[in-house]
């Protein structure tokens, strides 16, 4: 057993010894960190901090949240395991889950939704995988980090119940479900405290309410003030070495400004880190079982949006006009830290031609021999989306490059049949040009197996099953989110609060290009007559479903959930539930869908926790949040909340008490006709006026039945 | 000469006497305040603090800030103080001046506009008028009052640059302009703190920024602790007495809580008004003149929103049909405090019957009988509206009740030729019903002679030239302020920030039923091209428009400021000047109008204090917000701002500042090869990343090219 480290080593602990490595202190090792998270960047030369060895480069974020599956996120967890036992890695920095609060953000490619519960639910099969194998998850970036604007300082400024419903669920759902062994905390800062400083954040919240146990890791370079950071609950600093701050903490110790408690328990957690590692044996990985899996998950986050005519799936032996230079130079993954050095790249062109005659042509730079080609194919194919995205820099746009929709527009025009295969990291918008062509697939950013995944949607292979975990608008301007982006000097105003993506679209009910949840697939469904139970751990839905076409396909029910009469805002709807399910052609499946007590709860600002509504909650289930087919109501009992009354609440809020109603009567009744303010409350059309007064306040008019000994005792006696 | 006045006679002086008189103490009399402002509210008996003694009942501010005449509105506050005087009334209560946020506000019909800059035109002009009289004003309510919902306690949550710019913008104008004898704060809370506890508020900003030399009054019941009022800088608690209150200022100044010269500061105010009001003479008015301005005004409020085929203005002897109780039993004001009693009351059926041969249905309850006299007549006029607005409790609906669009469709139905006339104190939707008239007359509420105004305007004798204040929506959602009002459990987020009124539906892009400053005339004016003067106070712009019809009428043109490139966040268009211009027939007009350099200016959070930003301001001039005919660019000079550079300034500001740029190329250049992060920062790839890094922040990274000890011999230089 080694001896108790000292204030300086305990120090040396907490910061990082370079890059990707903890400080061997204190009888430790040093274990490696790197990043992802759809891969492994482990840095391939020490000159180098940017090109990692090869790896697996998995679908990013952007398309395994378009599966809607947990288990396929759940087997790349562990195969991202296996890859960090091979190279010795301990910790993978992932996943991001941070909410896409606007198409524009630089890092959506690399985030799953707009919507919390998806987002939690994937990540924590995503943690669950990866740990399984011994090897940590970092859950990152802890928390509201939705821009890459001002990154480094801007403050989010939310109110908390929309902090709580929606930034940090996610969080707090992987976290008390799959207790990942170490949190990121992001750069930004959260109503202008740091995250990397903000105690109430990694100390209130993730510890003490969610029971974390694990070690908060800075984002590289997050850290403003060591001293800060440890009393704030930031147990490890990366990069390192640090020594002028390691100093810093020693001092501060010493001078009584830190909590020695504090610098011990970070310099614990890092400990235990460490020695959970530190007994894996070394493993191997077979790189064409791990591409087949990257193939697999591509091919199910591949979103049919539009197939007019049944256009596709594409016969085998049909004249393929292949147009785009996207088929041949596939984007498969955005820039920055996880910019993964694959172990092979997939092009469509290629896979294509496996199956049919195909001809080729770039297109964007010489649109006329695109043309000419297309017109003599059966089938044009043209490949577009967006040219870039990367951490660091948002999108300035969510457009399709100008060449690009001129591609597209003349090619529709030269051949009627013409797919459009869309490539892009975040959102881009669909109209107009769209309209001019029968089928478009969303194929997002897919990986090093993407180029195949394609194809075997095109050609039916994969009966597409991918779904929209985000809003398609119609224009930007309509998006919830567009007013208050980026901010400016410092602060971002998260104004539309829990109206993000499809619950503010929703809100306002506007149009949208394709909502929240859709997506089409080569057979159809059929919805029969929704159940709902409750039970003692929340609601079960029960429905069937049928698969009335001639495929065998996966449909992803979803369950949105409504409060009408609530007696808070809610939105219109929100996903509490979904299940991806195959149903083999003709046959009707029984999904089961179950919706946890807890995400049924709403934060309340007033006694600042969790409370379940009493009333009836509408399960609207369907294939997406705008195609609903069926819905059923539960009635649920509601949590007790009483709010203490005071002199702050109104004359209407005591009278809406039984007891308060009952002693202000007697107050008022004691002293009726006792002047002017006791008619105004006694008349029904002033009492509009009287029950907005705070109770205390009565007493500022003349006559008020209330003195202010009569007010101490009723508060008093109301609460007693 | 008094004695000065003692601790308890101090406090006595700030509170009041009973509802509507301050305490005559320390030798002064008692003076009378009372609410307006579109009328006096006198209270008639000793028991019934409701009803008012009869005082002519102007048009309240939702009609005359349609009028967009400052001059209309001077003489209104002439009159009213000549009222006043009258009545021994020292202080009116009034102009209320918030802004309308929200379409579903409660006391929009006693407010303004949707814009800060026509709210403080108007308003000044209104102060202007009153205190010339000798009758002190009482600008209300400070600030951020823009909901009834819980008003006594719900905090508005604003950005400070939201605040200024809009919030308190219409104030400062008229503090600075007309110096109100009072100000009255608001029952809210701003960001979390009472208006009437809220030194920042009262003192920092009202006092020390503007000048403010009156005396601040609380609205009536607003304070919920009188040390804490007093101590942040309110003179005046209305109503009194309150001898707890009394007694709690004197054992806080005893036992030195409160300091005693903030008390002796609010008493010496208190006692500056009285007595600035012991030597006016009683004056007399005559009722009948005062009537007639009222139908002026009322006339010059109505806004002619369609008038297809030029139905109107109707013949003198046409056949109609006056369909609807409102032409009969007028609604002329709201409800609350302003309600006055009238001096008299015309009803547009009556007024109408002068001129035409007129029959009358009531309709709403009788669409039938309504139906049948339409069918008959000529022309059919149709007047429906709200049904009722108050104070007290914000709007449930912006549509016409039900009954009133069936009237409406039906009467329209039976007679093509049919005029719908509005009475209503707040925006009203009016699709899909307007589709089915030709004619559509906005006509507010018009006060007591707006019955007469309304047959004014139809028959021509008032050619219209009232102008929306506020924008009509297509649809209530589609408003900027609809996902966050009213909020709940005390606070409600101004999350649409700058993006008020027009601003928002501009900046999104949005379809309107009828834009802000929108209004048709009985002729129809061209306007040339318009220059810009860049001058030493502003901007002057001129522009030639000639009235091209056949009738006189008035112009009110338009100015809307574009600032492209700005560095901060912009609005699309702001209003910047207006000018109300009578032009005869035939005539041509050099309209000048000049924007004062100060309104030019944005609140820059980085320095807290209003920046001209230099660069190009594009004044379009027109008839509406989204009717701008002609464009004038005049390039500005800005004021000078230099924010200082720090280790929070990032990497790109530090280059981004010349000398920045020269000490920290210096140091880089000194560190060449030194690391990692020297060579990210060389590589332009990468400068994404590394220029948004904090300069203090580069040190964290391994190989960084600065030490604590260069960044702080950076700072100290770059600053020196």
């Amino acid at each position: 057993m080694q001896p108790d480290p000292t204030v300086a080593e305990q120090a040396a602990l907490t910061s990082g010894n370079d890059f990707w490595h903890t400080t061997p202190a204190a009888g430790l090792p040093s274990i490696t960190v790197t990043d992802g998270p759809h891969g492994v960047r482990l840095q391939a030369s020490e000159d180098d901090v940017v090109t990692g060895r090869p790896a697996t480069c998995f679908p990013p974020a952007v398309a395994t949240a378009s599966t809607w599956d947990p288990d396929l996120l759940r087997r790349m967890g562990e195969a991202l395991g296996d890859e960090c036992r091979a190279m010795g890695v301990a910790v993978l920095l992932g996943p991001g889950i941070n909410l896409k609060r606007t198409p524009l953000g630089g890092r959506n490619f690399e985030y799953f939704s707009e919507d919390p519960l998806l987002t939690g639910v994937l990540a924590t099969e995503w943690v669950r995988g990866l740990q399984s194998r011994g090897v940590g998850a970092s859950l990152k970036h802890f928390a509201v980090n939705s821009q890459e604007t001002d990154r480094m300082r801007i403050s989010a400024d939310v109110d908390e119940r929309t902090l709580r419903e929606m930034y940090l669920r996610a969080f707090q759902r992987v976290v008390t479900q799959a207790q990942p062994w170490t949190v990121m905390c992001s750069y930004n800062r959260i109503n202008g405290v740091y995250a990397s400083q903000n105690r109430w954040l990694l100390t209130e919240v993730l510890r003490e309410e969610w029971g974390f146990a694990g070690v908060v890791v800075s984002d590289w370079g997050a850290v403003a003030d060591r001293v800060a950071a440890v009393a704030a609950g930031l147990d490890l600093t990366m990069p390192g070495p640090d020594d002028t701050g390691d100093r810093a903490l020693a001092e501060a110790v010493a001078d009584g400004r830190l909590d020695p408690a504090a610098l011990r328990a970070a310099a614990d957690r890092v400990r235990a880190l460490v020695e959970r590692t530190a007994e894996r044996e070394p493993a191997e990985f077979d790189a064409d079982t791990h591409h087949a899996l990257a193939r697999e998950i591509a091919a199910r986050a591949v979103v049919l949006l539009k197939n007019e005519g049944g256009l596709l799936p594409l016969s085998e032996g049909q004249s393929l006009a292949v147009i785009g230079e996207f088929a041949r130079t596939p984007r498969y993954q955005g820039g920055g830290s996880s910019h993964i050095t694959p172990t092979r790249l997939d092009d469509a062109l290629t896979a294509l031609s496996e199956s049919a005659e195909v001809r080729f042509a770039s297109g964007y730079d010489d649109i006329d021999e695109a043309v000419a080609l297309a017109a003599e194919s059966e089938v044009a194919l043209v490949f577009v989306g967006s040219e870039h995205e990367t951490e660091g820099a948002d999108r300035e746009s969510v457009d399709l490059p100008p060449a690009h929709r001129e591609l597209v527009e003349r090619v529709a025009a030269a051949n009627p049949r013409t797919v459009v295969v869309l490539s892009n990291g975040a959102v881009v918008l669909t109209r107009p040009w769209e309209a001019a062509v029968p089928a478009v697939v969303e194929g997002w950013l897919l990986g090093q197996a993407g180029g195949s995944a394609l194809a075997d949607v095109l050609f039916g292979r994969t009966n597409p099953s991918g779904r929209l975990a985000e809003t398609i608008p119609v224009r930007l301007a309509d998006h919830p989110s567009y007013l208050d982006f980026p901010g400016e000097n410092g602060h971002v105003r998260y104004g539309e609060g829990l109206h993000v993506g499809y619950r503010g679209f929703d809100a306002r009910e506007q149009e949208v290009a394709y909502p929240f949840g859709f997506g089409l697939s080569y057979t159809t469904f059929e919805y029969g007559a929704a159940e709902a139970t409750v039970t003692d751990s929340g609601i079960e839905i029960r429905v069937p479903v049928t698969n009335t076409g001639r495929r065998d396909g996966r449909e992803v029910v979803q369950v949105y959930v409504s409060v009408p009469g609530s007696a808070v805002r809610r939105v219109p709807r929100e996903l509490k539930a979904f299940a991806n399910v195959p149903i083999a052609a003709g046959e009707t499946a029984e999904v089961v869908l179950r919706i946890a007590r807890e995400d049924l709860a709403y934060w309340d600002t007033r006694v600042n926790r969790w409370i379940v509504e009493g009333g009836e909650y509408h399960c609207a289930v369907g294939s997406s949040s705008r195609h609903l087919h069926t819905t059923a109501v539960a009635e649920v009992a509601g949590d007790e909340v009483r709010v203490p009354l005071t002199g702050e609440s109104t004359v209407a809020q005591w009278f809406a008490d039984p007891r308060g109603a009952e002693l202000l009567g007697q107050a008022f009744a004691a002293a009726a006709g006792g002047g002017p303010i006791g008619r105004l409350a006694a008349d029904p059309s002033t009492m509009s006026f009287v029950g907005s007064l705070p109770l205390s306040r009565m007493s500022a008019f003349p006559g008020s039945p209330l003195t202010a000994d009569t007010l101490a005792k009723l508060i008093a006696e109301v609460n007693g």
